[in-house]
């Protein structure tokens, strides 16, 4: 089958690779029909990931329909229509059973990572019965996508750890596709405003036409001040950093209302200095976590109603096959405005 | 009337004052019984803490007997006892009706801060209803002055704010007063270990007499290692740090196991680094408080039940005109063995 | 002054009264701009009420001016355009300080209760800076009347004690103010469908334009069953009792699904039989709730933000001297498609 | 092998039946080592379960040695020793994923109900990864026997659902196994009282040596009286019911205190008044709930580290070919001063 494979640091290709089978009794097969890159997957080719080894393919999100599955998998069967969840969990470990499956013994971020991933005509899936989610019968198949890893980490890492309730002043920093599903996931709880805070006035633009009631170009300078006077001085109720860099963790404790939570989205490199010489009588709560793909369902619910419209966060479509110059509009993101890439296989 | 007083950076004399008077209707004026020294007024000696001027009495603990009470004070009258909050709450502003009274818009901490404290004969207490907490007929007096601030601190800041539950395995870096009083209140909730750390093998021993299960000096050093092979290579599920310093901040982010809390309760000076290279991914949460003491009313239930014994954190005991010799005993806490010191007033 | 005096049962009369004056430190004197009548007001009229006695000015919602305030009242000033809350809190007791001010030992429910009440040209307002909140300056004057009850009743006792969250199913049962006041705040939550019931056609209607995702008219019988079967079996995430009958409260029992929450909001007159012997085993929460009014500063953010249409809960406008033609319509809601009614001072 | 054998309302037997094997892949087959009775094998006897049918093996709870394992299980191996869980989880339904076991679609409660049970010398374990805990090395072989179900039931059911906290006070009616299995873990949140309700005096006896520090025999009658002047008329905060009566059900209606938790522990056969005249406005939760034993492994923690001694809740000891007497006794527990009987296995 065709898949893309990593190829050590700066190197990739779309080549021909063995379909995988089933190993485990509780294994799926899955063939892909519409799958999709992730920021993390740039970091990969960078050689930023450790894990990741030469030959391994790529992604870990995407949709698909079962082909096989093992002896013990008892909730799928040929033939059913899958979202392919970021996280795989076996369901049985501590970490599975307290809704931890980021930490999950046996599986966890495993897809494209230490095993073969999605980007690919067909995947093996271990433990299906707990790592796949059906797809209703009249689901848009491209909003099913954005369920794999996107919404939910926005939804999780950012607004739920964030206690955003209504009312709320929530700031977003960074407004590539996870910033924008925090701010797409924040709006189910009535916040009165958010402020969404990017260098990229064309992001910052979509933002506002996905719900952003306010604006912030980094590239202007005095980012914090703004956000002060925004919020009359008083900061921000949540801070969303979907960034992952000091500055901008840094930038969310200089705008923190006291009483706030920092939530804690983006994959750092290196440390931040907490600035705990005026946080300490804050009262602050910040948080951090791998998404644990345990909302996929609620999620699906909201999709299903119209309550949420991943779509939105689409900006180009391809086919398996012209992965390359899918990588090269998402790695070009601000200048192709690109945001979530679709590769579709026929 | 007498009353220890702050002469600038590293300078204060017991001294002749004048006594308080009532200024405002929610004011009362309580004649201290017994009263303490806290961590705080060394830093504050120390010119550590700016908003303190020349000239204040210091303090911000202690217990009395209600002497005069302004025009709208209702729930307390001449002669009731009462234990002194080191927090005052207005009680009407947003931050009081939250339950976030650290941070009240007329109050907070102010007591031997921004207005004369209780290291005197009398106090002149502001909003004294929602400030003040009646003491029961039959309570020991030396265990509500630890109902000032100790106790809630420890409680609020650190249990709390890290949200030990049973069978948790929880660490206290810090066996100072404030880390001794969150031992105290950790044990509400049957933890299966506590694990106490300091460089004071005689405070570990006091630690262990009140519950600690498992004892590390850091004068020994290794000492992330040790905590990480007492808890079998997963981490604790509650780093409460006591101390207030980059380094015991950064060695509770190396035990911490992933899903785990660390709650703040030490008073930092600097800041400190946070490893989000490493953390981002451990569904870590990070707290911060200043004391609301809104849990006083709680906490004095169970020391009428017998369920805390906060005289355990005394050591030493002193007459107000001795007020000298107990801060020379207090501020040389190793070598007198010194935990919490009385102050008694005739 | 013009106010509203309660006759006994069957009695009331629009009649000159005189003014109130400030009798403690912490009253206000407010002159009532818009004031409106409560489904309670027509429980008190049939003499349900005990505590209410002949020659009690009635109404316990409103807005206004501050015309006096008494010598301890810090928040406001004369002139100060106000919400009056339901609820009179003194924001120093136990119940208050847990959040719990519907039960203020000084207060709770007691305008047009046990003291006399807002229909009437002005009111006294004890505990002022606890039972009042300001009005921004553009806030929308008819708006805000519905945070002085009906909106804090239906968020607090209906959705935050159902505990509604995004892609949930929610049932209403009965689509009076109260019950539309639940429907619109569900709405914060992003709930999957909101199911109103009621016999009322129209008010179905009026449901349904406002954000009811199904609907059930009662007469038709077999309310259940169709529950049951819009639900596909599964029954309700939450149901909200919106009408105070044993029959209603029994019908939440029987939509609940397993792991639900039934939130009552109405008011009661007679026991209903709890259904423990299925029930038992279902993993059900049960809550009651006299409206705290807590919230107002929250529902307050949510209106100025647009997020929240208040309005949309008005039928009908008067003058206070109509106030007896206000209740005939008022008391005739199904027969005049009535609502809330506001009653305007000149 | 040996096995005791429900045949019909009033009717049991020791009996030999067929040794049970391996069905599915997820199975474990366990031989017993020690085993126990429950309240509810009294009730099956009587007929009042009607999913059991005769030729039923009984018991759902124990412990045991794994001969033999599905070729999907992982978690466990032939040889391990392992608590069985009263709840059969799948690991894998919605239900299972939230948390609610007790509702799992493939499990639930079903051993010694819809399959063959424990008190036998063999069982089969569907699920076995996630219906088993492996039993730590030097764990007292009968206090784990107590984590089948009573400890998790009391827990889980009475105190967690309760909300018990320091301070509070905490009514239990009934003195029975699982209202002491409350009462012990109640102790885990140092309430300041608990008052144990029980006409048995000396079952108040035990509870009075485990903990409670309040008891009322319902035989002196006037128990609401009691109750509610032993808490100076304000009510508990926490009335778990652990009978499963309609007076007993409303006692908890008449103790309550305005903000209290109602949570009900006992098997109900009838419906039970629920005073909404009254509790309407007095802000009630109230609870109910099937085990769903997911705290097993936080309480197997408490037993471990000392915290929790559940051999405090056996009286009695017998031989599995014994069963017959030990039902005798179990079922005359007042006559016989019986809590919990061990029946082992050679």
């Amino acid at each position: 089958m065709k898949a893309l494979v990593y190829q050590g640091p700066g190197s990739k290709s779309l080549m021909e690779v063995p379909k995988p089978g089933l190993r485990d009794a509780t294994d799926a097969i899955v063939r892909i029909t519409k799958t999709t890159i992730c920021g993390t997957d740039l970091h990969i080719l960078k050689g930023d990931v450790p894990s990741v080894t030469e030959g391994r393919v790529l992604g870990h999100e995407g949709i698909g329909v079962i082909e096989q599955i093992g002896s013990s998998v008892t909730r799928y069967h040929v033939g059913d229509r899958v979202i392919i969840s970021c996280i795989t969990a076996c369901g049985k470990c501590d970490f599975c059973r307290r809704g931890m499956c980021s930490h999950c013994e046996h599986g966890g971020w495993i897809l494209g990572n230490t095993i073969d991933g999605t980007q690919a005509e067909h995947v093996r899936i271990p433990w299906a019965d707990t790592s796949l989610h059906a797809i209703p019968e009249d689901a848009n198949e491209e909003a099913m996508v954005m369920l794999s890893d996107i919404l939910p980490t926005g939804y999780e890492c950012g607004v739920l750890n964030g206690c955003v309730k209504p009312g709320d002043t929530v700031a977003i920093i960074g407004a590539g596709p996870i910033g924008l599903a925090a701010l797409l996931t924040a709006r189910f709880y009535a916040p009165a405003d958010i402020i969404m805070i990017d260098r990229d006035e064309s992001r910052l633009d979509i933002a506002k036409k996905l719900g952003a009631t306010m604006l912030i170009n980094t590239s202007d300078g005095r980012v914090a001040e703004k956000a002060m006077s925004m919020t009359l001085g008083r900061g921000v109720d949540v801070a969303i950093e979907a960034v992952g860099a000091p500055e901008t963790f840094e930038l969310c404790q200089s705008i923190i209302a006291a009483g706030g939570h920092i939530a804690n989205v983006g994959v750092h490199g290196e440390s931040a200095p907490l600035h705990l010489e005026t946080l300490w009588s804050r009262n602050i709560i910040i948080t951090t976590r791998l998404v644990d793909a345990v909302t996929t369902p609620l999620l699906l619910k909201t999709v299903i109603a119209g309550k949420l419209e991943p779509k939105q966060l689409i900006t180009h479509r391809f086919a398996l096959h012209e992965v390359m110059a899918a990588y090269d509009t998402f790695g070009n993101a601000a200048r192709e405005h690109a945001l979530k890439v679709i590769l579709s296989c026929a």
